[in-house]
C-alpha cells in the first residue's frame, strides 16, 4: 500500500505567512503528525502533494517521502492527478496534511475492510446527528454505495441522510487512475473533486468512523487550538486509564509519544513533550516542563524546566531549577532552587541546592555544592570543564574558574575564587581577610555623610 | 450626544468593603471599562452618578467625567434625576457601571438606529430562548413599542414574550426630562424605574442586541469571574482569527487593548496586559507575564516577567527572568535564567545568561555578562549608575560597585569586586590569591574534628 | 451514633500498586476525607473495614479509628459483617472510603430524618433524570419503602423509577445485625449485598440528596480527577460568595480547609492548601503556591512558593521567591526575586530583594540585605545561625559565614566574605583590592591570544 497526503492548500483563514500544514500542535507540524501516523501503517511509499509555498513545507518533511507539486489549485482530484506517477497497481490511501487527529487504529480498520471486501475503493464515513454541511453518502436500497453528494447539491431527501464523507479513502491504484480520468469540474468552483471518483467505480465500500473528531480538518487558528485540545484530552485519558494520576487534565499538556509509569502523579500546569520516558511513583509538577528526558522512579520535579536530561531514581529537583541539555543526575541527587545545570554529570547523593550554575562539569558522589556556586566555564572564547571529586565540600559563593580539577575529599572555603587545581583532601581558600573598622558608621554619621 | 453612567449601587452581594464598580476585570475597574467604551463614542460629555462610598469611586475616575450624587437609593429613574442638570437637548445614552462587556460596536448601532428613526428613545433589547426573569418588551400588533413590564408584573401571555430589556437606552434629552417627571414609585420596592419612562414617550424604537452576554451585569464575584472569562474569550477568538496562535485559550489571559502580530505564538499560562504591543513570529510563554511592553519581531520570552520593558527584534529572554521598568533590550540580546534587570539598557548582541542583577546600568554591544554578576547600585542611601562598554567580558561572580565606568574591550576576572573605573582594554581583578593547604581535611579527620 | 467506613476494595481500575482509598484529592487520601467528614458528626466511634493491602492503608489512618479486616471480598454486606463486634445498639452510619465528596451537611440531614422518624434504617437516595445503572428504590403506593433493586434485576416498569440508591445509609444497630443474618448471596457475583438488608426491616425511610455529585464513588483515575474538580469548584464558589475574588476559578486550586478574608484577590494558577489562613485585601498569585501558612492583611505574593511560613501585614514577596518552613516575615518586609528563606525571622521594614539565600538567620528591623547575599549556614556537618541586627547594610554579593553576629548599624562592603562578628556601627570588608592592568587585553590580542 502507498499513502498519498494532500497538502497543497494555503489555508487563507490561518492569516499566516506560513502554509497551513506547517502550523503546529503539541510542538509538531500538522503534516508531520499525518506522516508519522502514515508510517505506522508500514506503507511501501509515502507521497506528499505540495502547492502553496512548497519550498517552506519541503524543508520540514522527512527525507523519505516523495514530493509532488500541484501548481494550480484545481481541487482534490487535480491534486491527486499531480502525483499520477505515484499511483501504481498498489492500493493508495488518501490522507490530508491538515487532519492531524486521524489515528493508526482507524486507518488500519479502514484498510482491513478494503482488503477483506476486495473493494475498488473504501471510504471512511461517519454518522452524524447533524450532518449539515457535509457531503452525504448516497446508497441504494441494498445499502450499496452510489455516490457522494456535496451539501450544496443535495435534495431535501438527501439532506436527511446522516452518513457523511470524512474525506479519507483507500483506492485500488488502477481504479483510482481510471476514475480520475472521468471526473469533470462541473461545479461552482470549477474544480476536480476526488469525491467524484467513487461513483465511477463498481465496488465501493464504506467504513464508519467511531470518533468523528479524528477527521477534524484545520482551517483557522480556533480549530488549531481545538485540535490541540482534543489530542491532549485523548492522551491524558489514556494515561489515566493506565495508572497515571493527572490532577487536572484541563491544565496538563502531554504529547502522545510520552511514556509514564504507574502511580506517577502529574500536577497541574505541567508540560511533558517529545521522547520523554518517566518511571513509576514520580511526582512531576506543578508548573514543570519536561522535554525529551529520561526519568527513573520516585523522582520529584517541582516547578522546574528539564530538557534533554537523564535522571535516575529518587532524585528531587526544584522548585525553580533548570536542567539543560546533557544534564545527568544519578540516584539520590538533590537539586534545589535557582539552580542551572548544562552538560553536567552529577553522581549519586550529591546536592546543589541554591543559586548555582553548573556548566560543563562532572561532579562526584556525596559532594556538597554550596549556595551561590558558579562554574566559570567560559573565558570569552572557549568553554572549559570542571571536575569535582567525591565527598568534596564547596563552600558557598565560590567561583570555580575552569579548566579545573578539584579532587576527592577537598574543601573550599566560602567566598573563594578557585583558579588552581586542588589535590585530594586539601583545603583551598581564595578570599581576602576580613577587615573591621570599628565605629566607622557612627563616625560617618557624625560627619553628616 | 452625552453619556450618563449609573454607578451608585453598593453591590451588597459582592461582600466587599469597596463599592461594586471598583472591582476589576482584566486589571481595570468595572466602571473604567464602561467609561473607556463610552469615550470611543466621542460623546460631548460623560456623567457618572455615584452613591455608596462615592469618595472611593471618585478617586479612580478620570478627571474629565462629571460626577453627580444620588444620596438615596430610590431606583434607576431617581438616579438619572440626580443628574438632572446633565440632561439637555442633546441625546443621552444611559450606561451602567457594572456592565463592562457592552461594546462600542453595539452602542454605535443603537445610536445609529436612534438617529435614523428620529426616535424619542431607543432601547437595546435582546431575544432570549428563556426570557424568565427579564423585563419584557410589550409591542402592539404593528410592532410598535408600548411599554416594558417587569417579570413580577407580567401576565401569562406576556411571559411568553422573548424580547427583553437590556437596560441600555438612548433618549432625546428633552423627552427624557419630560418622562422622568411622570414616573411614579408604584412598585414593591417603592422605587422610580427608568424603565417606566419610555411608555410616556410617543416614538420609541428598539434595537436587538446580537450577543446578550454584552449586557451582563455583575452582582457577585461569581459573575465577576464570568465577565472576565467572556471578555478574555472574545479577545482571544479575535486574535486567533487575525493570525495569532493561542495554544490553549483556556489558560491564556490577554486584555483587549493588546496588539499582537501575525504568526506570533502564545503558549499556555501567559498573561499579556496593558498597552502591550508584540510583533510577528514571537513565542511568548508558557508561564510568562507581559505588562505594558513594546516587543519587536521574532522575540522569545519563556517563563518570565516583563513590565514596562522595550524589546527589539530577535531577543530571547528566560526562563525565570524578570525585566522590570525601564529595561531596554536591543536586537539579538540574550537574557537567560534567574536574571533581573531594572532601568537598564542592553545594546545589541550582548548576553546576560545566569543569576545576574543589572540595575541602573547601561551596557554596550557584544558584551558578555558572566554568571552571578551583580551591579551594586545602592549604597543604602542613593542609587548609582554602572556603565559597561562594548566587547567587555565580565567574569562570573563579579560585584560591580556603582558609580562605575567599565570601558570598551576590558576584561574583569571571575570573582572580582570592582570599585574603580576600568579603562579601555584593561584587565581588572579584585580577588584574593588562592591558598591551598594540602592534606588539611585528612589531618582534621585524624584529629577527629 | 457510630460510623463504619467500608474501605476493603482494591480498585482494580485504578491500575495501581496502592489500594484505591489511598489515592489523593487535594493532597489528602480519599479515606481521610471520609474520616474527617465522619469526625464532624461527633460519632462515639469510627470503624474502618480494610481488605486489600490493609497494612498500607493502616499506616495512613488516624490512631483513633477502629480497624476491621474483611479477608475475602464477598460484598458490602459481608464487609459490614466483618465488623460485627463494632455494631451495638447505637445507630450505625455506613460510609465508603472511595466517596470523598459526601458532606457533613448532607449526613446530618440524613441522621436527623432517621432520628425524627425513629426508622430502622434511613437510606440516602437521589432523583436522577437518567437513573440507568443505579439501584432503584422501590416503594408501594403509600410511598413506603419496599426494597432496592439493582439495575440488572429491574423490570421494565422499575427501570422508569428515578429514585436511586446512593449507598449511604444509617441503621439502628440491632436492626442491622438482624438484617445481616437474613441476606443471601443470590446474585451473579455470589456476594452479600448490604442493599438487601433494608427489605427485611419494618420501618425504612429515605432522604433525598440534593446534589448527587456528593455520592460520586471513585473507580478510576478519570473519576479521581473529576472528584478533585468538583471539590475545588464548590470550595471556590463558596469563597467567591463570601467576598473573595477568584480571577479564574478554572486554574485556581484551593482546599476546603483554607480560610481567606474579604477583598483578597486570588490570581490564576495559584494553589492554596492545608491549614492556611489569609487576611483581607491580599493579592495572591498568579503562579503562587501557599501551603500551611498564616498570612496577614494586604500581603502580596507574586509567583512564589510559601510553605509553613508566617507573614504579617503589608508584606510583599516575589516574583520567584521561596519561603520555606520556619520563615517569619514581620510587617512591611519586602522579599524580591530569586530569594530563598528557611528557618529565618525577618523583622519589620527589612528588605531582601535579589538572588539571596537566608537560612537559619534572625534579621532585625530596617535592615537591607544586598543582592546576592548568602548565609553560609552549613559547614558540611552542622547548621549554624546568623544574627543580623537593626539598620544593618549588607553589601551585595556578600557571603556570611555562620555562626556569626552582625550587630546593629553596621555596614558590610560589597563582595565581602564575613567570617568574624561585627560590632555595632562598624564597617566590615572582606575583599581583595582591585588591580587594573592597563592595555592588557590589547596586548593579548596583538600576540594573537
Amino acid at each position: 500500500m502507498r499513502v498519498l497526503i494532500l497538502a497543497a492548500g494555503l489555508g487563507k483563514r490561518m492569516k499566516s505567512k506560513y502554509p497551513k500544514v506547517m502550523h503546529k500542535i503539541m510542538g509538531k507540524e500538522l503534516i508531520n503528525w499525518v506522516i508519522d501516523t502514515a508510517k505506522k501503517l508500514n506503507p511501501s511509499k509515502i507521497g506528499v502533494v505540495l502547492g502553496h509555498k512548497s519550498e517552506m513545507v519541503k524543508e520540514i518533511l522527512p527525507s523519505d517521502v516523495e514530493i509532488f507539486y500541484q501548481n494550480k489549485q484545481l481541487g482534490t482530484g487535480h491534486a491527486v492527478m499531480s502525483a499520477k506517477e505515484f499511483i501504481t497497481d498498489e492500493d493508495v490511501l488518501i490522507l490530508y496534511g491538515d487532519t492531524p487527529l486521524i489515528t493508526e487504529n482507524t486507518l488500519k480498520k479502514l484498510i482491513d475492510k478494503h482488503k477483506n471486501t476486495n473493494a475498488d475503493a473504501t471510504i471512511l464515513t461517519a454518522i452524524l446527528d447533524n450532518p449539515t454541511g457535509y457531503g452525504r453518502i448516497i446508497k441504494n436500497e441494498k445499502g450499496e454505495f452510489i455516490n457522494i453528494v456535496e451539501e450544496a447539491d443535495t435534495t431535501d431527501d438527501q439532506k436527511k441522510i446522516k452518513e457523511v464523507n470524512s474525506g479519507f479513502v483507500v483506492f485500488k491504484g488502477s481504479k483510482l487512475l481510471e476514475g480520475l480520468l472521468k471526473i469533470k469540474p462541473n461545479n461552482n468552483q470549477g474544480e476536480y473533486y476526488l469525491t467524484d471518483v467513487p461513483k465511477y467505480l463498481d465496488n465501493v465500500e464504506t467504513y464508519i468512523l467511531e470518533d468523528f473528531s479524528e477527521s477534524l480538518g484545520i482551517n483557522n487558528r480556533i480549530q488549531l487550538a481545538e485540535a490541540e485540545k482534543i489530542m491532549k484530552e485523548k492522551t491524558l485519558k489514556n494515561l489515566m486509564l493506565n495508572g497515571v494520576t493527572i490532577i487536572d487534565p484541563d491544565t496538563t499538556y502531554i504529547s502522545p509519544e510520552v511514556k509514564i509509569g504507574q502511580d506517577t502523579i502529574i500536577h497541574p500546569m505541567t508540560f511533558i513533550f517529545g521522547k520523554t520516558e518517566i518511571g513509576e511513583d514520580c511526582e512531576i509538577g506543578p508548573m514543570t516542563r519536561v522535554i525529551n528526558c529520561k526519568i527513573g522512579d520516585n523522582v520529584k520535579i517541582l516547578r522546574s524546566e528539564c530538557e534533554e536530561a537523564t535522571i535516575e531514581n529518587n532524585v528531587s529537583v526544584g522548585p525553580y531549577s533548570r536542567l539543560r541539555t546533557g544534564t545527568v543526575l544519578k540516584n539520590n541527587v538533590k537539586i534545589g532552587n535557582f539552580v542551572e545545570t548544562k552538560k553536567t554529570i552529577i553522581n549519586k547523593n550529591t546536592k546543589a541546592q541554591h543559586l548555582t550554575y553548573l556548566g560543563d562539569a562532572e561532579i562526584g558522589e556525596d559532594t556538597n555544592i554550596g549556595a551561590g556556586t558558579i562554574t566559570c566555564n567560559y573565558d570569552g572564547k572557549n568553554k572549559h570543564k570542571t571536575y569535582i571529586g567525591n565527598r568534596v565540600f564547596v563552600g558557598s559563593n565560590s567561583a570555580l574558574v575552569a579548566p579545573l580539577k578539584i579532587d576527592d575529599d577537598s574543601l573550599i572555603g566560602a567566598g573563594s575564587t578557585i583558579t588552581q587545581n586542588i589535590p585530594k583532601g586539601a583545603l583551598a581558600l581564595g578570599r581576602a581577610k576580613q577587615i573591621t573598622k570599628e565605629e566607622w558608621v557612627f563616625k560617618k554619621r557624625e560627619k553628616g555623610e
